[in-house]
C-alpha cells in the first residue's frame, strides 16, 4: 500500500462504525491505514456481514484490502449490534485519543472517525459534546467544524448550541478567529490560493439593514471589514435562504453559517451519503463520517459506506495537501 | 375564460412585478384574472420588453391571453425601473388591500401578489414588514407563511424575527396555533384527508434529550402530544439536519420550522424558481412569488416568469377546492 498513513477509529462498538471499517478493508486505498479500536469488535463485524477479515497477529488485520496494523484497544465488555455499552466509553474516547497521539507524534498523517454515542459516552461518566471539541481540547486548538459533500463547503461559527445562546455566543473574537482557520483550510488544505467565501447574516434577511436585528451591523460587517483589508475575499453577510441558490453557490468556495441549522439541513439534504465532517484547525486532518451511530441497521450489513468512503479519501488528500506543503516550506 | 376569478398585484411598480405580469396576460389560463394596479405601469413594463399589452377602456386591459378586468390604482409619480419612489407605497399597499377586500366580498376567489419593496414602503411612511402581517391585519385572521415548491412545502412557526427573539417567541400558544392553521389547510386547500406533519425541534439535534436546549420538552412535546390526542399525525420533534433528507421529507406533506433560516435555505435551494409563498389562515387563499423585486433586471426582460405562474397555478387550484369545498357543505 501506498500513500500516507491515516488513523482509522471505528467508534462505537455497537453501531454501525465497525462494519464499515471492515468494508473499508475489503478494498485498496492510496492511503496506508491504521486501525485504532478493539480487534475483536471488528473481526465480529466482518463475521456477522459475511465479509473476510481476520487478526492475522496481535496487532495486524487481514482482509482483501491488504494487512492493515492494529492498535488494539479493547473494550470492557462485548457490545451487541444495537446495544451500546456505557462501560464501553473509556475505550471507545481512549481509542480517538490515541490515534489524535498518533497523528500529534508523527506517526499518522491524519484520522478518519466513525461515528460515536454521545449518550453512551456520557452515561460512561465521560463529559463529552462531540469529537471536534474532544480534539481542541486535547491538542490545545481552536477548531472550526465544516461539512462537505460534492456540492458544497459548509462551516460553522457555533456548533451545539441551544438556540437561545446562538446570538450572545456571535462574538467578533469567534467570527474573525474562525474566518481565519476556514480561510487558512481552504488556501492550505484544499489548494485554493485566494478562497472565496460566503458569510451569512445571523437574522433572517441578514437583518435587512437592521430592521430584524443588528448582528450584522454590529458584529459580522466589521470583522469582514477588517480582514478583507488583509485580502481575504469575503462576501456578505448574506441571507441565508438565498446564498444556497444553485447558481450563487456555484462562485464560494465555502459558506460560513452563524449556527446548525442555519447551515446543515440543506448541506444534507443535498447530498447526505457522500457528506463528510471535518474537522480544522488541527495539527493534521481529521475527517469524519456525516452520520450516527445507526443502531437500528448495525450488525444487518445494509449501511451505507460512502461518507466513511468518502472521509478516507477527503482526509488523503489533505494528508498529501500537509505532506506538500510541509515539503515546500 | 373559464375558472375562478383571481386577484393579480403586481407589486412594487419599479420592480420586475408589472413585466412579469404583462408576461402573464400573454396566455390563457384556468382563472379569470382581475388585474390591482396602475394600468399605465403595466403598458409601460410590457412595451419595455416587446409585449403586446394596451389599454382597451379604462377599466380593461388587453393582450394575446384574453381581456383583463383592471381596478386602475394609480400611482402618484412614474418610478423608473430600478428606482422605487416612497411616494407611491401608499398605492403599492391600496392594491393589495384592494385586492384583499374584493376576495373578502367574494368578487375574487383568491389573491396572487408579484414582490413588493419593503424599505420603499417604510420609507414612504407605511410600517410594513410583509404581506402575510398586512393582510392577517386588515382581515383579523391569523395567518401562517408557507412556501413551497415541487418537492416540499415548508411553513414557519415564527417569520420575520431577529433570531435572539426566537426562543422566546416560540410559546405553546403560538405552535397550537400555527399547527392548527397548517393542518386544516393542508387537509381543506391541498386536499390531504390525514396529513402528515414533520415537526422539526428548535434546537440542534432537536435538543438532543436535554443536552442541547430544552424547549422540546417544555414547549413542543406537550403541543404534539395534545394534537395528536385529537388525532393530527404530527412526527417529531426533528433534528432539523436529517428531516429534509430525500428518503425522509417523502413521507411528510409538510415540514414545520421553527424559525425563517431553519426552513427556507434547503427550500430554496431544492426548487426556487418554482417556489410560491401561501398565506395561510386567511379566509381565501393568496399565494405570492418567492423572490424580490430583483431591481437589477427590472426592465430588461430577463426576470423569470416561473414563480408567479407557478403562484396563479396554485391560487387557481387553492380557489377552486375552496369552493367545491363550499359547494358540498
Amino acid at each position: 500500500m501506498q500513500g500516507p498513513r491515516l488513523a482509522l477509529v471505528p467508534g462505537e462498538p455497537a453501531g454501525v462504525g465497525p462494519e464499515l471499517c471492515a468494508r473499508a478493508l475489503q478494498q485498496r486505498w492510496d492511503a496506508r491505514l491504521d486501525i485504532f479500536g478493539d480487534g475483536a469488535v471488528l473481526v465480529d463485524a466482518a463475521r456477522r456481514i459475511g465479509l473476510p477479515l481476520e487478526r492475522s497477529a496481535p496487532d495486524l488485520l487481514r482482509a482483501p484490502g491488504g494487512e492493515f496494523v492494529l492498535h488494539h484497544l479493547p473494550t470492557a465488555t462485548a457490545a451487541a449490534p444495537g446495544r451500546p455499552e456505557p462501560v464501553n466509553a473509556a475505550s471507545t474516547v481512549g481509542a480517538l485519543l490515541a490515534a489524535a497521539d498518533a497523528c500529534s507524534a508523527g506517526h499518522c498523517l491524519g484520522m478518519v472517525t466513525g461515528p460515536v454515542h454521545k449518550a453512551a459516552i456520557n452515561d460512561g461518566g465521560i463529559a463529552y459534546t462531540g469529537t471536534t471539541g474532544l480534539l481542541a481540547r486535547h491538542t490545545g486548538c481552536d477548531t472550526v467544524m465544516m461539512l462537505a459533500n460534492p456540492t458544497m463547503r459548509v462551516a460553522l461559527v457555533t456548533e451545539h448550541l441551544p438556540l437561545r445562546e446562538v446570538a450572545d455566543a456571535l462574538t467578533p473574537a469567534r467570527l474573525e478567529r474562525t474566518l481565519r482557520i476556514l480561510h487558512a483550510a481552504l488556501r492550505e488544505g484544499f489548494d485554493i490560493p485566494d478562497p472565496v467565501i460566503a458569510i451569512l447574516g445571523l437574522n433572517p434577511h441578514a437583518g435587512e439593514d437592521g430592521h430584524l436585528g443588528r448582528e450584522e451591523i454590529e458584529v459580522i460587517q466589521p470583522v469582514l471589514a477588517r480582514l478583507r483589508n488583509e485580502g481575504m475575499h469575503l462576501e456578505g453577510p448574506l441571507p441565508a435562504d438565498t446564498a444556497f441558490l444553485p447558481a450563487k453557490l456555484a462562485d464560494f468556495d465555502a459558506v460560513l453559517a452563524m449556527y446548525h441549522d442555519q447551515g446543515l439541513p440543506v448541506l444534507k439534504h443535498s447530498g447526505f451519503e457522500q457528506a463528510v465532517n471535518i474537522s480544522l484547525g488541527l495539527p493534521w486532518p481529521r475527517v469524519a463520517v456525516d452520520h450516527g451511530t445507526a443502531l437500528d441497521l448495525a450488525g444487518s450489513g445494509k449501511a451505507d459506506p460512502s461518507s466513511l468512503f468518502a472521509a478516507i479519501e477527503t482526509c488523503t488528500r489533505l494528508a498529501r495537501a500537509r505532506t506538500a506543503r510541509e515539503r515546500t516550506a
